[in-house]
This record gives C-alpha cells, structure tokens and sequence, in this order.
C-alpha cells in the first residue's frame, strides 16, 4: 500500500493546493464546446499508468474545462461548498466503499443515515419522529414524494406548484405522467393559495426559497388547503432549508412541519459535497408502499426494512459518512456562523445595489440571494453578465421576472468573503460604465 | 489548509490501513439491529469537534457495523472493488466538487464523460457511435432506458423480461406504471424468445449476467423479436458487461450491440467505488425527448446540449473521473488480468464442487459466479449458509432455483486470491460436517 499511501498525499495535496490558489482561476470556463474532449486521447490506454499521470492530466488537460464551484466568488445560481470535512469524509467514503443494498451489507451505513437524518431534523427544527433518508439530488427527492403522493391516491393525478417552482418538478410529473398546474405568485413571487384548485390533485409542492428569487411559498396557507383536499404537500426547500439553522430565520419555515415530505440539499449551502440530498417524511408507510416489492402481507414485524424499501434506488452509497462529518466539525454554531455570514453579505450587497443611482434590486431577499438589475434594456443586462462573466473574475446568473431580464447574486460558498462580494459589485458596476 | 492536509494524509493512512487489514474483520457485521444506532449520540454536537473525532468513532463506533465489501472474502451477490485509483479519485472529485448541471457549470465534467464512456465502450466492444452517459446504479440506468421506450411507443405500456430479471426492472415498471410480464427460462435459466409476446409492447429486457446465477438470455434471437415488432431491447449487463473487457468471454454478449440500450456497472467489476453505472444508447434521441423540457421546437443547432436532458436528474457529480481514473491506472490489459483471474478461480472453485461427493453445482458457469448446493434438504444449505457466514471469515449469499434452496459464490473483488477462494471451501466444508 506504499504508493497507494504516496498517491493519497499527492491528491490530498492537489486538492489543498487547488483550494489555496482558487482565487486564481477564472470562475467560468473559458474553453470551448469540444476543446476538453480534443485535448484527451480518443482510446483507452493499453497497458496501466501510474496516478501521477492523472493528476498531471488534471492540470494540464481538464483545469481550463472547469467552473469552479469551490470559488469563492461563484455567485451564480445557488452557490455550493465541498467543504474540508466533507471532501476527507469521501476519502473514507470510498476507501470503505459500503453498499447499502440490506440493512446487513451495511448496518452502519443504515444506522448512520439514520441518526444524521434525525440530526439534522433537530437542528433545522423539524418535528421528531420523521423518517429520513439521504438521496442524490433534490430532482430525485421529488420525483420519489410525487411518486408516493401519486400511490397514496390513486386516480389523482394532478400536481400543482407555483410558477417559480423549479423544473424538477416538470421532470418529475412528467416520468410519473401526471399532470402539472402552476399556480399563478403574488408580487413578492410566491404561490397564490387561493387559486390552488385541488380538484383531482395529489400533491402541492410548495417551494421555500424559489430558484428564481428565493421567495417563500405561503405554506401554512398551503398546507390548510391540502389537509382539506386530502392532498399531499411537498416542500421543496432544497436551496433555503439550511437557513432554518438559525433560529432567527425560521419565521420563513412557518408551516414546514406540516409537510407530508420535505427535501434540503445539504449538498447545497452545509458544505457536503455532491451529491446529498436529504428527504423526510411522516407518512412512510406510503413510501414503501409506492417502492417495496415486498407486498404488504408478507412483511413481518422484526425484520430490518432496508432504506430501498423507500426509494427507487437499490444500492446506496455510505453518504451519512458526509453529512455527520459536516455536522459534527462545524457543529451547530459553526453551520450558523457561515449562513448567518452569507446572509448578512447578501443584505450587504442589496444595500449596495439599491443605494446606487442606476441599479435597482427587484425582489425581496429573505436569505442570501439578490435579485436586482441596472437600468436599461434586457438586452443591455444580458450582455453586461456576458462581460461580467467573461471576466472571468466572478461568476452571477440570471432569471426572468415580470418578463424581464435580472441578474442573480447568491452567496453561499463557506469560503466567501465580504472582499468577494464587494469584487463582484465593483466588476458589475466597471463593465456596466463601458457598455 | 496545513490541518486539511494533516488531516487528509490521517484519512488516507485510515484507508490504506483499512485495506491493509481487510482480512482481520469478520466480513458480514456481527451487530444487532439498532446497535449502532444506540451507540451513536441522539443530537449533533453544538460545537466543532475535529476531524480527527471523526475518524476515532469510525474506529469505535461504525467498525462493528460495517459488512466488508472491501474484504476479498465477501463472495456474496456480486463482489465489488473500490480500487486503489477509483478511491484516489473520489478525493479529487469531492475537491473539484464539480457541478454538472449545464456544459457550461463544467465542460470538463461532461466532455470527460463523453470521453470515458467512449473508452469503455472501446475496451467493452461496443459498436462506435453510442451516445453514453453515467448514473447512480443500475436501477436508475434501467428506469431511464424504460421511460425512454415507453416514450417512443406510445399507448404500448408493457415490458417483458426474464423470471431472472432483476428486481430493478419491477421497480421501473412500477414508477412508469407499465405491466411487466416476466416470461420463462429454459434449463440454463434464459428467457425463452419463442415465449415472447410482444403485443402491446414497448420494450424488453434481456440480461446478460442474472444476478441469481449470471445465465445469459439469447439475445440475438430476442433482438431480431424486437425488431419485428418494434420494441425497445434494452440489454442489464450490470454485472457481466465488465468481461467484455477479454475478447475470449465475448461470445456471451452476442446482439448485444443490437440493443437500444444497454447498461454496466464499473461499479461492479471494473474497480470503479460506488456508485458508477453507464448507459449507452444508439437513440439518444428518444432519450432527450422523455427528459428534456426544451421542447423540439425550440432547440437550435449549435447548442450544447447538457447531459441533463437526457436523463431524470439535474445536478450531477464528476464520476467520470473516477472512471477514468481507474480506466488508466489499470488500461485494458490490467482489466483483462483481473476479469480472467477472477473466471479462473471461479471455475477452479466449480471443479473443487463437483469433484467432491455430496455436492453439486447447479447452473452453467459463464462467467465468476458458482451456483452449488449441498446434498440435503434446503433447510440444511440454509442452515449451511448461515453458519459459514456467522463465522465472519467468509460472505456468501444464496438464492432458489426450481423451488430449490441454492448457494452462490461470486468472484469479482479485485484483491481476492486463490487463497481466499480456498478458505471458503474449506469453510463450507467444515461447517457442512458438524450439521
């Protein structure tokens, strides 16, 4: 195992190094459709190379084909963080290489998931006694609430969402072929749940935090509407629900306890890194009757129901390993700190934005993303994020409003900085004064 | 970054004294239900605690909770190998922690991709020209595959496949909501093609490689149904697609380059860590139009079309580097030595069967897998089973064959030895004299 032990520090190594000049890299790649591929060898090699060559590989082929989400100053979308204890945790991860297929091939990879789930649930004040499991993505963790929404009422086969719910949820309706209705938001950009008609339908997702601008779905209103209708409600609070950390901030989870399944990517704003998407429920007893072939009448009371009895998904990997080194080498404070962090530089921003003569922010900002445009036409705001971009110096997006076209700026990586942003508003308003 | 990398080379020597060790651990967990559960604490720390805390409860508390997939004695199901390189990678990948939700969030992520399945498909002897992809596992692979069938076909809502399907093709068609007729074997456990109904079909699955006993359906036949009829092939070689890799154990994927999809699992015997299942596709049309939103009328020739929109997820992490790690460090003729080995020892493991009275071997031998029983009730062969595997130093599994109770030896961890194959012998035997 000697080199395995010498090719580990070098990786370790890279990744340390790689972190450390991070800054450096343009945040968006600034290659071309193809070029990575033309630069790779069209075959596979014959006979074995040492992992030197990987690496040596990484540098001098793949760095110029990658965005960097480890930057700082990524902005766009919503902002992500393999951080230190998550990325080590995949090191054990894979060197352990658990398969979560029963509850024996892996009793710890079952009871860890376990535990961290109820964790997690604690700390973002979720009721006890949810079940909890760990998927990849949040597309994957709505498409399996839908499909338990659809097996719980059967003939049902409407859902509906707001306008600014994300696009899995398309994705997910249109596997399980049901129908999707959005729902038209107020001005602040969340649902309108006195135009939800619940006639045929089988779930509501209702989103915390919209892709878009982060708005807040109305859900105790919401979840009213469902316990009336015997409808299913999904909450989507796969961006925003790592901000129910600070109890300050969970005026915006009124309600989510009433949800019959929630998803929070903690691959998103916890620092675990892709991929791990956390899923809770109250009714499991109807996502194992959507995913379990084993018919109702043939289970028996002491066995140990294996996770996929939940799931689409049979073998699972050890992912709770992540998430509790995560949660235990941040620990509650440390997870508050850095969101607390990203929100108070997002309120920052906002200010600078809206004292500035010229800007305008255009939604409300109830946690660390910021909506906001510079005068003047689409096209003008679309071309100044394509200069913006170029730079390479910072990397924002975009999103539609009221049909017209806005810039993004999402704090979320644990590595950014009040410098960070305070670049980002300088680069905006440098390219902005030369178009 | 000085503790991220003390604290990295402390994950790494963890690994290699893990694997350095391997074979000191009982390979199934001698835990009982809820133990480490009981063992963990109910509530996350509120306050850091190192990394190095982390790593002593792996020690302390998970240890006795993992079974052993690592161990060159975990011979059940089927043996999987997190290699020295794919374990490299996964350091890499959670540093890069690379977002692939469109080309542009990580051109090398997906032209990587591009590139890798390009390779396997080379070294595998795929037909050139697939478009190829990677998922989770075998079960998503296969539910994509079907959703992209029932997509092509309209109103044809039933899919066929063998008694000795996988249990993932059941899932899938019970999430798209198709009827799945499962239609009988011969004596060697394949379908029987002259059986097949491809009335109201949209597709049918033949295996290469079953998981009760790795019989090989004849695809050939089965392909030229589908085509008569119109149907879907889509070809589960989640397990046995790896040999392909040796051009002498080719004669079993006969067709399968006729197939409209077919899956493999690296994952399972080509070294790669969970999770990495490929999926290749000669319509990848078909495929973007069951996933994409965009709809056909919209899309513009020069686009770069993301991954995501030929498949259900949309955020996806960098496994092609593991597997492109893993295709390098081994190349082909690496691969090809430890797919032989491993046939070799599994058909030196059959000989030690069926040259020993009182046992018997129970289904052909294409590939690593031993189906084999001891004369006796199955009572006794289930008793049998369970007291090798109590005894920690080997893992088999079982399954039933013709109503009768069956066990399995799979061969496929890359560090297994003659000598590892041996000692299960040797337990089997034992153990089977004091019953």
């Amino acid at each position: 195992m000697s080199s395995f032990r010498d090719d580990g520090y070098a990786a370790v190594d890279w990744v340390a190094s790689y972190l450390d000049r991070i800054r450096e890299f343009p945040v968006l790649a600034q290659v071309e459709p193809g070029e990575i591929r033309a630069a790779l060898p069209a075959s596979p090699p014959d006979e074995p190379e040492p992992f030197a060559s990987v690496i040596r590989d990484l540098d001098a082929v793949l760095l110029p084909g990658l965005t960097h989400s480890q930057s700082p100053r990524w902005l766009a979308y919503f902002s992500i963080t393999g951080s230190e204890p998550g990325i080590l945790a995949e090191v054990l991860i894979a060197g352990l290489n658990q398969l979560g297929i029963l509850w024996r091939t892996s009793p710890a990879l079952q009871e860890l998931e376990e535990v961290t789930l109820d964790w997690l649930a604690q700390l973002l004040g979720l009721p006890s006694g949810l079940h909890g499991h760990i998927e990849d993505t949040a597309s994957t963790s709505t498409l399996v609430s839908l499909a338990a929404a659809r097996a719980a009422r059967p003939g049902a086969r409407v859902v509906l969402c707001s306008e600014h719910a994300h696009s899995s949820v398309d994705k997910a309706a249109k596997l399980l072929e049901l129908e999707l209705r959005r729902v038209p938001v107020d001005d602040a950009f969340r649902l309108r749940p006195e135009l939800l008609d619940l006639d045929g339908a089988c779930a509501v997702v209702a989103t915390i935090g919209t892709t878009s601008t982060s708005s807040i779905d109305p859900v105790p209103a919401i979840a009213d509407r469902c316990e009336e209708a015997g409808a299913w409600l999904h909450v989507d609070a796969a961006y925003a629900g790592a901000a129910a950390v600070c109890p300050e901030l969970r005026d915006g989870f009124a309600g989510w306890e009433r949800a019959d399944s929630v998803v929070v990517n903690p691959h998103k704003w916890l620092g675990v890194p892709l991929d791990c998407s956390t899923l809770w429920t109250r009714r499991p007893d109807d996502f194992r009757n959507a995913f379990s072939l084993v018919p109702e009448y043939l289970r028996v009371a002491e066995e140990v129901a294996s996770t996929s009895e939940y799931t689409q998904v049979l073998g699972r990997r050890f992912r709770a390993l992540k998430l509790w080194s995560v949660l235990r080498c941040y620990g509650r404070s440390g997870l508050q700190e850095r969101i607390r962090e990203h929100v108070r530089l997002a309120a920052l921003f906002e200010g600078w934005v809206r004292d500035e003569p010229g800007w305008e922010v255009v939604a409300p900002r109830p946690f660390s993303l910021v909506c906001f445009r510079r005068d003047g036409s689409d096209e003008e705001n679309e071309a100044l994020l394509e200069r913006v971009n170029a730079t390479g110096e910072v990397f924002l997006s975009h999103t539609r409003l009221d049909g017209r076209y806005v810039l993004r700026l999402a704090v979320g990586n644990f590595r950014t900085t009040e410098d960070d942003v305070r670049l980002a508003w300088d680069v905006l308003r440098r390219e902005s004064s030369v178009l």
